[in-house]
């Protein structure tokens, strides 16, 4: 069973607690101001190595998705698939590090090393609360390295480890106009239209390529280093598949850009959504009253959220805008962790031997997780490791994980443990299927 | 009774005929590819000046408005008012011409000039099929003066004569982008957002005064003259008016430009929508398919309508904005008649006497009129006398004539016909009320 709000919350958390439980770890359940908190934890107190798993039993919504050929929120297994809403995105993912701590629970009569589990519940919603529960158990939560798999691998279920992901911030821009609405023939010059306003801020802030023009607004963007140049010009595109999902070729090719360098290294301003005025059949030659843009931006490296606002509101008031206001609705900062890390290594060799062949390192997830609370609230480096299929389709109809790589990644995970508990030189390993 | 479309058109294209032959007037119905055209004429073959006349018997659509006190198709008279839709615009108007003609036809047994009436039946849609009707009866419409009455007097009702009207373009732009919605995260950087490529589009080309940037767009926009320069620094502004309606400033003072010369003598580009994307509660942080602004602009002296948008699509292709196209819905070109025309001291003597006071002298109205027809097609000054109230409510819920307005400018139109007459000195004046 999935979750998207209401009673069904608490069973939810009730049940990956069971599983935390089951797995031989203490787990409990801790109110936020939003959605609760699965907490859990397990291993020697004296263990040398604390890893921090992460996952989240919220899920995308299903309700209003045409096209399920399955119901969501009953799994069905076809072959190598298990489909249903969050089987990929995040519960088959979740799952794998839990079976893994319970393979050794049962095969080992215990943990090599201290484990803690954060399961929370409004990842899709950015994860408002989890602030909250982190800074309330600061001291219980330190560790050595955090650990988690979200977001599909790469084509062709190619392993990758991810050292961090893009921010967002998250905000409305409000254009307020004329009292009421006003014939643009008698007013038209004499009043400033809101829906022109908010495309000229809108239009004059983002260049063609994506570049933001606002001053200070690239304040943490980061400058990329050799390595990681070189490691974003190996990361495979497959073009066909591009142009088959987007309708036509990339957009940094226009501009002599790297495609992955944009995606990776550059903040972006997505409008997902724009109204006012009157857009039915026919015409009506009014100047509207009012116009709102609904914007939803990615951060990168060391940008704060806050001042990136601050910089958006300064470039409003510089450039005389009529009328706009924003209103910000939620933020994640974005987070990053050198690829060179000393961990890097370690888990690149738990997921070789989950999965049979070396993972591809990527410098960022293009989208966002709150990776932040563990880089930045906690200082723990972070590394992404995806279980999910490319075809997952997650927050999409006839979402699925595969069970071969349910099973890789549970192996991966028990390997990881292991090789931590030996400091990164693997002894014994668990078997991978 | 008013008209909004269907069955009922040719009721009223009947009704206005038959009041024509009430006049005097030798009318027929003639069919368009729209709604037909009244055309009725009358007075002696051999006179030495032919006036010509114009309405409209459509009127703004009532059927979505609410706020009305009274029926909007039942006339209903309150004091010195009739409330009704089209009881301004445009039938109080010109059944006021009308019943001067039926003055003179009663009074001294015939019209002393040539007189030709033009109702139509599409001028709140852009009088589209206006132009096909002027076309096949061109040597028929011959004329020396064009006189007509619509829109409101000035404010306080003090009478006005106009010498052209704004023209419009009126069109869509259509902005395509990927084939589905792409999660922002994981394309956000690497394909075209059609609701930013619009954004960029309208703010880059409208700057904040309503100056337009792109090349060759201002081609045929008039320069003022020193004595229209002191028409319009003469012509009333009722600021608490202003402010009441609009909530705000005048625009122009913000720039230092006068009011009326940015209202009259420059175009301006009217976004009366925008659509794309997801705008309801909450976030979808998706890249949108598509997006579509609706845009009317007003031109001005001699703009071209057709070379205004060729400059448009000219500035979308060398700016680069991606996957726009420009639809035009219809065009009316901008008209002007030189304030100095002979005949503009004519009919200011003759709406001296109906009103009891000399008409304001603007040269051009803000808003719309079909009045190229008669300017440029047929080669007719044009003269627009408004008879209806400031605050007639035209296009608003309870739309009301003053009826001594109407007695007034019945008066007028009567004198008119004297004063052309007599070859513009009138020897016995018609009554006014």
């Amino acid at each position: 069973m999935a979750i998207t709000g209401g009673p069904d919350i608490d069973r939810m958390a009730q049940a990956c607690a069971a599983k935390c439980e089951r797995a031989g770890l203490t787990a409990r359940i801790e109110a936020t101001s939003g959605h609760p908190v699965v907490y859990a934890e397990g291993g020697p107190d004296d263990a040398e190595t604390t890893l921090m798993l992460y996952g989240h039993y919220d899920a995308f919504p299903a309700a209003d998705q045409d096209g399920w050929r399955t119901s969501p929120f009953e799994p069905v297994v076809e072959g190598d698939r298990i489909y249903g809403r969050g089987a990929g995105d995040n519960k088959g993912q979740f799952l794998a590090h839990l079976n893994a701590v319970q393979w050794w629970q049962r095969h080992n009569g215990g943990l090599p090393i201290k484990v803690k589990m954060i399961l929370e519940g409004e990842e899709e919603f950015g994860s408002r609360h989890l602030p909250e529960f982190i800074e309330r158990n600061r001291d219980e939560l330190a560790a050595d390295l955090c650990c988690y798999s979200d977001g599909p691998q790469l084509g062709g279920d190619r392993p990758a480890l991810l050292f961090g992901v893009r921010g967002a911030l998250v905000m409305e821009v409000h254009a307020e106009g004329p009292a009421q609405p006003l014939h643009s023939g008698n007013f038209g010059g004499v009043v400033a239209n809101p829906l022109l306003e908010l495309s000229r801020f809108l239009g004059r802030l983002v260049e063609a390529n994506g570049d933001l023009t606002a001053p200070g607004i690239d304040a943490g963007v980061p400058r990329i280093t050799t390595e990681e140049r070189a490691l974003v010009r190996d990361l495979p595109l497959d073009l066909a598949d591009f142009r088959a999902r987007t309708g036509g070729d990339p957009l940094p090719a226009a501009f002599g850009e790297e495609y992955y360098e944009r995606l990776l290294y550059k903040p972006y301003f997505n409008v997902s959504g724009i109204t006012g005025g009157y857009t039915g059949t026919g015409m009506k030659t009014l100047i509207p009253t009012s116009a709102m843009a609904k914007v939803d931006m990615r951060l990168v490296g060391d940008q704060d959220p806050d001042q990136v606002l601050a910089s958006i509101e300064k470039f409003i008031d510089d450039q005389g805008f009529r009328g706009l206001s924003v209103r910000k609705m939620f933020s994640q900062p974005p987070s990053r962790t050198p690829v060179d890390h000393p961990y890097a290594d370690v888990v690149a060799r738990a997921v070789e031997h989950g999965f049979g062949t070396a993972p591809v390192r990527v410098p960022s997830l293009a989208g966002t997780t709150p990776d932040y609370v563990f880089t930045k609230l906690l200082g723990i480096p972070s590394i992404m490791v995806p279980f999910a299929p490319a075809d997952q389709n997650h927050h999409a109809p006839n979402e699925s994980m595969r069970i071969s790589l349910f099973k890789k990644g549970t192996a991966a995970s028990a390997r990881l443990i292991e090789l931590l508990a030996e400091g990164g030189a693997g002894r014994t390993a668990p078997p991978a299927s």
